[in-house]
């Protein structure tokens, strides 16, 4: 498949070159959409423009768009008027025209819903009235919704006409007169039932749904955890507004995924990679504040230290060893924590167990590897005091780094804080600071200085 | 929701404590099997083993025991009669059956094969001959295959009747007469179509499909461009033998996500927290040894120094500060690639443009903090030589962090190997080894010892 791809990639760009332009409009006319979008990911912004214009099928550059990184986006929308970007939102699921101009800056956005306000598409602005990372940020206004008197044969013809445009019609969902949610029924359950037959007779009433204001990251474990196609999506008076549909819920645990993954490194949120130099460079710059506040902090406390040092030049060598192995072990601990959190294999009802096992691994792990790094002591410098105070130092900051490891993202998450924060760069430097002040004053105590 | 599975918890432990059979009998068998694996995971053994009598749906217990981890599952499964254990997993999706053979020990997996097989289920013992990780592993053999003259509503017919049991029957695939993968439609067609229509009429011939052996992360990302429920799986002739269902993809890039993040931070590949300290200790040790021995270098590496320290022991105090920072920014960078490379945002193609990227974003931070560092020294010391020695220390371990952070995990991935396990311990250890090299190389020159 990778080859394939090279291939299409490759082709298209000579073409391109070459200005075949019947051949080139063959080729992308035939290709799939979602294969498109990785071809054009490595083209430039002049090429994008020209293949653009040559695809027929208006659904294909909507999922073009919706690929595209921010900057990319921008310029080709602004090389376009403004008809045609709207008739290419019009022809978008409405979540993902959402989602597309809620990633346009403000101006160009507004003129976009203006536009579509003068020619009838509320529903888009209706849905960006929802927080973005909600069920209702990321629900679709297109679902089916039916009557309870409906039966099995016209519902078949409703889906012919009325629904054709329906995203994933694999539920029928089932309203009373005020549009409240009252069962649900699937399109396997109307070709199995008899024509005549109505949906309040072989519909089911046990219907999950969630509120308009529920968390993407809720709404999507709900979805999993039931092996759910689409789940319904409700407003405060049970009013069927939307569904959040199986393939947005994939999106939202890869993005979840990320998110905390570059939280926990202490690399912001959103991924920087494709963004300039200079832009990411100030996003990443405030999440070393606090490492760089640690590490003067650090050499305030070694600074205090200073006659030790004199006594014992050697003392210095052993200060990487006991950050790294504190470091390595705190990062461990709170990133199996803040994980188990995130996917449900931690509680915080076992507050106290998990706090207790993380401090007897720390305490073993720190055994073993403080006995072996008093040995290496011992074995370069001969001073049992100095290679004792160092064994010491590495269980205790390892058993220290251990217990904050896992005590800070479990208590940031009884607080309602997101945990991936704490791990990190805030977790890393407290643990280096506490072992550095650990190490010397042990050292100045067994060595009596 | 929360709260509702709260107070369900609790009514099931409080009627457990009574032995009040009858109505946890009318609880449980009310409750949804994936609610009530929740409950489960917050009993004691022999309360799930009472619970577990209770149910009377086959199917539900079958969703428990996936839910269970590896010792619960083996002592409720070795205190069953195998006949019963038997039943369950022929109840359960194949896919999901399998899994969970493959999840018991070899013994007692054997006995049930055995068993299985004399009751006539090949087909699960079949699916156990592909690797676990692939298309083949994660299939079930359980889909809609017909011939291309079959018309609509024989296709309906044959849904009440022969394929009752299909999870997902959203697709119907259609099948030559050796079995060979030729079109596929859908349900949503089916219904639009008129009854005496044949598949070959309104099928689409453009299927994509997956081989057996196609790495599970590979069909999990097709899934996902495509907006697909399920992707029909093929053997080497194009026979097809199986499918792979949406929500298996979501199980995959759930797991996927937590295998990067452990191992990105050296904490082993599976979820360890659920075991016991000592195993988990165990499997945590390994990790640890790049960095204890990247320590021990660091310590031959300063004492090479100690010449320098006795002139001047207030040198020691900024190697938490040189090091701390050049490790955080490796971890930033080196996650960044990691994530960019899994998720597709980062492609092997742009190496040079990365690394240079990531050297000049590592550049501007380590002169931003390189200074603030120096003055912060040159507050404290007043040695305006000393003070330098630091800032160029920490521009330098900055640039190089980001170097390496980036350089590792892209070579990784060039030759196939994981870029997720370059990551966490060996990055930092070796970028706290140059930095601590360079710092002592740099302040040697500059203060002229």
């Amino acid at each position: 498949m990778q080859t394939d791809r090279k291939i299409l990639i490759e082709s298209i760009k000579r073409l391109l070159r070459r200005g075949a332009v019947s051949n080139l409009r063959k080729i992308v006319n035939k290709t799939h959409a979602a294969d498109l979008a990785v071809v054009f990911r490595s083209l430039t912004l002049s090429e994008q423009r020209r293949l653009f214009d040559l695809i027929d099928r208006i659904e294909t550059k909507g999922v073009l768009l919706e690929d595209l990184d921010e900057d990319t986006l921008m310029l080709l929308l602004e090389s376009m008027d403004l008809r045609s970007v709207v008739d290419i939102l019009d022809s978008m699921p409405k979540d993902d025209a959402v989602d597309l101009i809620g990633r346009l800056p403000d101006e160009l956005a507004d003129a976009i819903l203006d536009f579509m306000k003068k020619s009838g598409s509320q529903d888009v602005e209706d849905l960006l009235g929802y927080d973005d990372e909600t069920a209702g940020g990321i629900m679709t206004p297109d679902f089916i919704a039916l009557r309870e008197d409906t039966t099995a044969a016209e519902a078949i013809e409703s889906l012919q006409k009325e629904y054709q445009d329906v995203e994933m019609p694999f539920y029928l969902y089932v309203v009373d007169e005020y549009g409240k949610l009252v069962g649900v029924s699937s399109l396997r359950q109307l070709v199995l039932t008899p024509p005549d037959q109505q949906l309040r007779d072989f519909m089911s009433t046990d219907v999950i749904s969630v509120r308009t204001h529920v968390d993407q990251e809720e709404v999507a474990k709900l979805v999993a955890r039931y092996d759910f196609l689409a789940v319904p999506v409700v407003d405060d008076t049970n009013r069927l507004v939307g569904i959040v549909t199986v393939d947005d819920v994939i999106d939202i645990f890869r993005e979840e995924a990320t998110e905390d993954i570059l939280k926990m490194a202490g690399a912001g949120e959103d991924f920087i990679e494709t963004k300039s130099v200079m832009k990411s460079s100030r996003i990443r710059l405030p999440w070393l504040a606090a490492s760089c506040a640690g590490g003067i902090f650090a050499f305030m406390i070694i600074g205090h230290f200073e006659g030790s040092l004199q006594k014992a030049a050697y003392l210095a060598a052993f200060i990487p060893v006991i950050m790294g192995m504190g470091g390595n072990i705190g990062t461990q601990t709170s990133t199996i924590v803040v994980r188990g959190l995130a996917t449900g294999r931690i509680h915080l009802r076992d507050f106290r167990s998990v706090l207790f096992k993380e401090f007897a691994t720390g305490l073993i792990l720190g055994l073993v590897y403080g006995s072996l790094v008093a040995l290496a002591a011992q074995f370069r410098y001969s001073i049992a005091a100095a290679a004792a105070s160092v064994g010491i130092a590495v269980v205790s900051s390892m058993t220290v780094a251990a217990l904050v490891g896992s005590l800070v993202p479990m208590t940031f998450a009884r607080f309602n804080i997101d945990p991936a924060v704490a791990t990190g760069p805030f977790v890393t430097t407290a643990i280096d600071i506490i072992s550095v002040y650990f190490y010397f004053q042990i050292a100045t105590i067994l060595l009596g200085f």
